[in-house]
């Protein structure tokens, strides 16, 4: 088999360095060009050290992508950013994992509301399939364009999903709190990253506005058939990544701790990156991997189910997740290229 | 005046060596003892060498401490052994502040059903004042045995208390999020705080089942003169210090952000410790000091109410909370020696 | 007594908030202004929100400061920045304590190599006094100028000063393998505080050519009175504060460990902040207190002596180093206002 | 080809998981016995629940092992356990790798001296091979017990080794100050490495007297043909891996920093895992990989080299070079299974 040629747009970021991670060692594919405005010219490995004899690749500018006769790209560009490049590229043969969040929201109005900014290709909204392989296979097999989902939805859509397809909960009474590593805000240096302010600190931030808020009520909805209220709170770990969701929900019917473990060991039997976890799970257990961990308890005194989730931001939360996606979409095991084990400690 | 004459009983814990970091620089009290039965004998900086020059005197053993002639005495001994003390000592001239979770639960049923432990001392329980001062001042001032907050039950006690005794939120419907550092448990070494289980990891932990669940659900009880139901669920952070709750509330009558934050700064408008914070607050704002920051939040779209609270569990959270309590047992004024600014970072 | 009325200029940098974090609960001194040109009019607690209820005056610009009548000023700017105050004050009525690098070096030449910036106050250099209290008491008593030390040269020089003194060890084979935590790069975000650069990370940097190489020469050449050659290395720890500095050097005589570490406790017999250690010292050993912990080993398989030294270098390596010198210029306790003691954990 | 059948002797520590960690996915070997002697019975997931569904063979005792027709075994025990292992299996057909450092020292009596224990088993020391892939390849082609070489002594000797193999420097001046991650101090709870004596904490230890300074001299001496000093400190780093080490070193002719820089690239041309740095490396940059980074300098300034050098401790330092030993006794591509990209962040 020919190995298929890839397009990696925008190096500088941790997206950036985390898809050429994964895709190096893929069996069945080539990075033919990564692109980068700000460094083109340079090597991969003077941007990212650590790849120093691993990857030392030029960067090109975007401008050189159609000489590569790609058959897909990935976009670790900022939102507002993605957008303009599917614009534009929308109807070349190769198809788009666009791993920002310009097309994860249902139409241009949410979009705006909830990103504070215009949307310029709605088109692409009404087109993109959401990248989330556990719940949408079928859809990805046949994509044009991939809105690879956010990284708390992730752990926050996996664990309820099945409570909510199986209308075990009250759809208007989900509350995620949710915890990240700093990773998630980018490598861009600012106060939110200072060494300094997250070592041995924790703090809660966003509270009734994170743009996720919006994405994971809409699937939520979606794979219900019913409106949803979510109430989400991100929280900043001192941890490089990983992200840790305990997830709040109210029974509709009567469950036991058992039927529910059972129910999600179904639900997720084709799954191969999602554990159904005997004991509560740690964000290291899924360090460096492609693996959703969740844990399932149910309150007896309360009548309330607790779920908790872990997944690696950067990973099943962004590069790995699109690679997942990418083998859908090119027909290939699920699993290629991401059979890291988790890295603990 | 004369200095008033304390035992610390129990030296070798995180809670001890903070009592003495406190009580070491406090104008009104010297400490007459400090005991160990497993390094009687040995200096205090033997066993916290931090406090070379600082506090050199030798541990003795609990045998002796009817020799010193006390005013009150502090113990920092686990749960379990303190009954054991207080039962032997309830009837002396001296004042006891239990820092473990003995006296803290209503009843011995309650605390053999959450403890798993048989109780051998109810009457101590009923004699037992809850030591939070900005609820039980008046109390507090002429109990012969308190019992001193857990770690947990102090942050969330502080977020929720106003809008328990206002009768604005329901009393069935309380989630609280919390998520502590590694001193809770203890300073003895196990799995739980090795380091390469806890850095960079995060966890949650003790689900549906933790023993501060009761303490904080009898206190909002009390406070509300009515049943209550708490969801409390604790989680591990890879700092050393510091407690974070995040506690969602759902209204039963018509509220405003604005309104629920005038709310409180009245209700704790005596209380020199608790701060209502305009921003959210981190754990490291807080680091070192007596200090309880408050944050308010009312998110219309769901109608829930989030509290974000912080304190430093080996101060508001044990020692300095203590010496809180002591100072306004003897009549001090109650920020004598608690005068200490946050180390940050 | 009259408190004696202090002037802090610069506040936003972690130096400007730990002065006032120590001068705040100085039983002798009150800070009647702190400058900041940035934040002007804003209250000190916008900036430093953990001082919220504790400092809340106004920022004021540079320009005001003729209307204070103050006693003293310490300088927490930059380098670069302070000869310009300096050179524009240094014939007013309060004494300057100046927490840059701008008059701790020799010469104008020299500082002109090593900072690769032109220095423009050569007066003030020939007049300043390197304000370390355990050397230099007597000249710093009547100093109108104090060039207080820098944080990795605190810790070494504390480490040699005693063998340069008593003409124990070859003055041109003297290793310093330094290891800082990040606050010493400032509070500025930049690649190098970021925290995933940091954390669970470690390096070495600015070797052959960091400027505290010359600091640290000068002064071991004027204690021994002769030339010295000093090879310093600087490594980022990942943690907020402190600083440990591990000294090889040569003996030119033959010694004992014994000896060495009698001779260590009479040099510093009269000085409240250091420690001769008997164990090995931790940089939490000394955290947010201004002591210097010192532990001297004596190999003779090799013949070499290896000097382990700890500082934080916020307090001993800044703000507490100045307000020690401060007390000293206004003939006060060596010690008040520094009484803290070590938080640890 | 058949792949290989290898036997892993010790399950529970760091070690063994890394070695299920680097082999399960390596293309020529099969993991066939797994053994523990506390834990027999149980999976291995149980051990390490990070493995749950990548690693579920049960634990065996070690008496199984006959059993397996094994090609090689990996010894992950403790010092003193392992000689007794190889001391009744030296015989059998299996290869044995040991990852203790029970056969690392040059003599029965110096293992004693430095181990302050009975070695039972000099033949042992006297076959072995010291697996130094980058040194001695032909040995280890035909070991039949390689001593797999300290974490430590790694990353000291692949410094060094240049230039006491070039002659370029004085033996009796060799100063080599590491830090460590805590992992390099085992998985069992102790003080060393309980969290919060390690986090935002640093400090020297073992100075003098670490075993592994006998290690790296003997080696030292071996590849130079002359005798040789190292003085070795050791420090603990507040991060779960990594090993950096400084090396300061004395020339002995004229040198230039390019001239050695070139003499290094030269040296470990044929290396594949030694990566000659134009930046200094940081920890980070060979996190989870076989790496061994190394950054050369030259002070004109003092006259003394300076060696930077990094690895990950449990990969390079124990698993990685275990297998990479493995690799070349059985004839194959020595980065087979090796092929990780470094962690960062």
């Amino acid at each position: 088999m020919n190995k298929k040629k890839i397009g990696i747009i925008g190096a500088t970021g941790y997206t950036g360095s985390e898809l050429v991670r994964t895709l190096k060692n893929h069996p069945y594919v080539e990075i033919s060009i990564i692109t980068s405005e700000s460094r083109a010219g340079e090597k991969f490995s003077d941007v990212h050290p650590f790849f120093q004899g691993i990857e030392e690749q030029k960067l090109r500018s975007i401008k050189e992508i159609d000489n590569y006769d790609l058959d897909l790209v990935f976009l670790a560009l900022p939102h507002g950013v993605s957008m303009n490049f599917v614009k534009d590229n929308a109807h070349k043969s190769f198809k788009i994992i666009d791993l920002s969040g310009d097309f994860r929201i249902k139409s241009k109005e949410q979009y705006e509301a909830w990103y504070k900014m215009e949307h310029i290709y709605a088109e692409g909204i009404e087109n993109a399939v959401f990248g989330m392989p556990e719940l949408f296979t079928d859809k990805i097999r046949t994509a044009e364009l991939i809105a690879n989902p956010g990284c708390f939805p992730t752990s926050a859509i996996l664990a309820s999903a099945p409570l909510l397809t199986g209308k075990y909960v009250d759809n208007k009474s989900i509350i995620i709190d949710s915890k990240t590593g700093v990773t998630g805000a980018g490598i861009k240096s600012k106060p939110t990253n200072l060494y300094s302010n997250v070592n041995d600190n924790f703090k809660a931030y966003g509270l009734k506005s994170h743009r996720h808020t919006i994405e994971i009520q809409n699937i939520l909805e979606e794979i219900s058939g019913d409106s949803a209220l979510v109430q989400f709170t991100p929280h900043l770990l001192p941890v490089d990544r990983g992200i840790l969701s305990t997830t709040y929900l109210r029974p509709v019917k009567n469950v036991s701790e058992n039927e529910l473990v059972n129910f999600y060991k179904d639900f997720y039997s084709k799954a191969p990156f999602v554990r159904i976890r005997r004991q509560i799970p740690t964000i290291k257990d899924v360090r460096g991997t492609n693996y959703c961990d969740i844990n399932i308890n149910y309150d007896e005194r309360t009548n309330t189910i607790i779920i908790v989730s872990v997944i690696d931001n950067l990973v099943k939360g962004a590069a790995g997740q699109a690679v997942q996606n990418m083998n859908i979409l090119f027909g290939l095991d699920e699993k290629s290229g991401l059979n890291q084990i988790p890295m603990n400690p």
